[in-house]
């Protein structure tokens, strides 16, 4: 075994004026700012390392604090303060370039699924080492540090990195993935409105964040609801960022339609294809039975009840949620973190030939006519790269374009509501009837 | 794409009355049990397929229950009542033989994390199809159903099957992997003998469940507390099962105590190895830093500050869960399914030359003059094969032997307490104080 070379280090947590038009400045251990220090660090182009932050030295800093009292405030604690040279390991010589990825929410169920499969390779593959940036709240700021103590003694030999903060353009420096999943529930006697504008703000916020600190072609996955607004206002909150970077997750939906086709024509789901959520992830949302296939084949085809699918398929799918907080008193969050598990892998893995999958995006360029400027599930494909292109051959007929029809109205009308978050004046906000998923409310 | 041969079934939830000297029975999908049928499923010895219970079918099934009347009783729901040939397809004439892995206290949030990375193919392989068979109560039952929802939605490849029930004489059918999760919290005012004697009933009958109905071969992993003691009653109870075969997890300890060493040596927990928890799952635990290496060299040629390795590291370890608690309201759920999976890829892959693991295992034929006949932590190594041998050249002096002694005869004592239910006639219990792990109580 190799020894490697051990630099505890001091990390700043926070760096930038948002304002600024500095690039963002990297967090340097303090005596390894020579530049003789950065060749022995392989994995990034920082010889940076992000840290936790002991409770006692975080203070809710202002976009006005200075660089200087920025530096000296913040130490790290736990494993994750070290940095080593990853050139010294024989077997770490062919892992590939450090992966920075930011959760919100982290604190909550989803996270606590997700983060070990971020941080077990799972998701970016055996060969990915992985830094996580864990984005909290004041009020979960404890458990943060409860979740980065698990994280350590999980041991996960790709986990090279953990760092947990409550101020977005700390947290998302240089990500180069982010997935969004706090967000408020809505309170009791809260107005769709009301929710829309609260989550809003912090997607607003967040968008601002993203924007200045993280890498300019970051990734963006947005699960806290209402998710296609909160993408589209995150979206327009970072010009500099490619909108169609964007998404809104959709993926367990387009999971639970493919169980239920499954289900329905007894088969076992990887038979399932070709499935398409159309719209918003709400009650407005169209799982296409349309151009999905079963073993190759049209649906209609397979599943002779077209009665089945006109009436029972989108409700069965769309109850899915509510069923299992029935049941397990529980929402969903183990399926949720595959979802999102499965909607990062569908952007870094090759979409099978033939194959699509869903995903919320910017709808800018859609070939459905579909409204422009909005954030609406489509199909997808991608070469693996981390981007996508929207699939074109897609049968739409009558029945399908009044349902997608629908949707659009709805997310027409939630952009009205937020107007004022996304730079288009004052809001006027008339929703329809309520149609947040059951299992979300 | 092939088309694979499809046969929904009714699968008999039950099997054979525990006293019967009968070999355990198939669950035979009722039209598939022609010979010819046998030949089209490739991945199980029997044409089976256990499937999801409807609530409506289940009763409380006494051991006096007729064959006939269980035949008719139950029929399966969800996807995992769907079987087919995995021959026909491409990619699964790879794959190895479906493996039978049985969770108990399934509805829990151990393992709420661990099911899904089985599920994931994390555990096992890629290759390796699996089959979940959910254990809980009457109480969880529908929480359980909510569990089969969550993992059919997540479409894992690999999940072949999945059954739940409140029986372990139907749940532990031809299981070769059983993990014992489900136990009883200690409630308010009971003493630590009616918690050994409450959840030593559970593990008595889990143990008379396997021996009669699981795999001759199945291993064994006892997470439930008290783990070692659990693990003693369970073997004794399942006396055609090797003893060797059981398992009590000590694997978060070790983890854990990886962890404190390499936080205090400033190094990566990668380079911490030989890591042994001697004894017994609780406060009398011996971590132990004698023999452990960190970067190949005795850690206490590395860490100089012997006085702390004497004095703190033990607590430190052992006060992990506690202060997890305390930050987060939770316990460790995520990790300890992380340690749980750390323990059966321990057995199923080769140890790294050189290194160990913990787990504690049945005594008998130790070298390190332990007594004989308990279930206590020590260093094992494993061919890969699910098999594991003690580690012969460690160091014990004075001041380890010491600490050995001390859970050992906590050990003793735990075993004398459930004397009763290992066939040693009546209990006498006298405990020393509270040794309960913090985070555990």
């Amino acid at each position: 075994m190799a020894v490697a070379e051990l630099n505890p280090c001091f990390a700043p947590k926070s760096l930038l004026h948002p304002s600024s038009s500095l690039s963002p400045r990297p967090c340097f251990p303090t005596h390894l700012r020579q530049p003789n220090a950065f060749g022995r660090i392989s994995y990034t182009s920082y010889p940076s390392i992000s840290c936790s932050i002991a409770t006692s030295k975080v203070k809710a800093l202002t976009v006005e604090r200075q660089k200087e009292e920025v530096n000296n405030e913040e130490d790290c604690y736990g494993i994750f303060c070290l940095t080593y040279d990853l050139k010294a390991e024989e077997e770490t010589k062919t892992w590939k370039k450090l992966i920075n990825v930011a959760v919100s929410g982290a604190a909550g169920t989803i996270s606590n699924h997700l983060l070990f499969k971020l941080a077990s390779g799972e998701v970016f593959g055996p060969d990915q080492p992985i830094a996580l940036k864990l984005l909290g709240s004041e009020r979960s700021f404890q458990a943060l540090e409860g979740v980065a103590m698990e994280l350590e003694d999980s041991l996960f030999p790709l986990l090279r990195e953990v760092s947990i903060g409550i101020d977005p353009y700390d947290v998302f420096q240089r990500v180069e993935w982010a997935v969004l999943i706090g967000a408020k529930p809505r309170g009791p006697g809260m107005e769709r409105a009301d929710l829309l504008d609260i989550n809003g703000k912090i997607f607003a916020q967040q968008g601002k964040a993203l924007n200045v600190v993280a890498s300019p072609n970051v990734k963006v996955i947005v699960v806290g609801n209402p998710c296609n607004t909160n993408a589209l206002i995150c979206l327009k909150n970072a010009p500099s960022i490619p909108a169609k970077n964007f998404h809104a997750l959709t993926r367990l939906d387009e999971n639970r339609a493919k169980c239920q086709l499954a289900l329905k024509a007894g088969v076992f789901y990887d038979k399932v294809s070709n499935m398409t959520i159309w719209g918003n992830h709400s009650t407005t949302q169209v799982p296409d039975f349309l151009n999905a296939r079963i073993d190759g084949f049209p649906v209609k085809d397979v599943i002779k009840d077209h009665k089945w699918l006109q009436e029972e398929f989108t409700e069965k799918v769309q109850k899915r949620g509510g069923a299992l907080i029935q049941k397990w008193g529980r929402s969903s969050a183990a399926s949720t973190a595959v979802s999102i598990v499965d909607a990062i892998r569908s952007l870094t893995t090759p979409t099978p030939e033939g194959d699509w999958f869903s995903s919320a995006v910017y709808t800018n360029g859609n070939p459905y006519g579909i409204a422009e400027d909005i954030v609406f599930s489509m199909p997808c494909r991608s070469k693996g790269n981390g981007d996508y292109e929207l699939v074109k051959d897609v049968i739409i007929d009558d029945y399908l374009r009044q349902r997608i029809i629908k949707s659009e109205a709805e997310l027409l009308a939630e952009k009205r509501c937020v107007a004022h978050l996304i730079g288009e004046g004052s809001s006027v906000c008339e929703l329809p009837g309520d149609t947040t998923l059951p299992g979300e409310k």
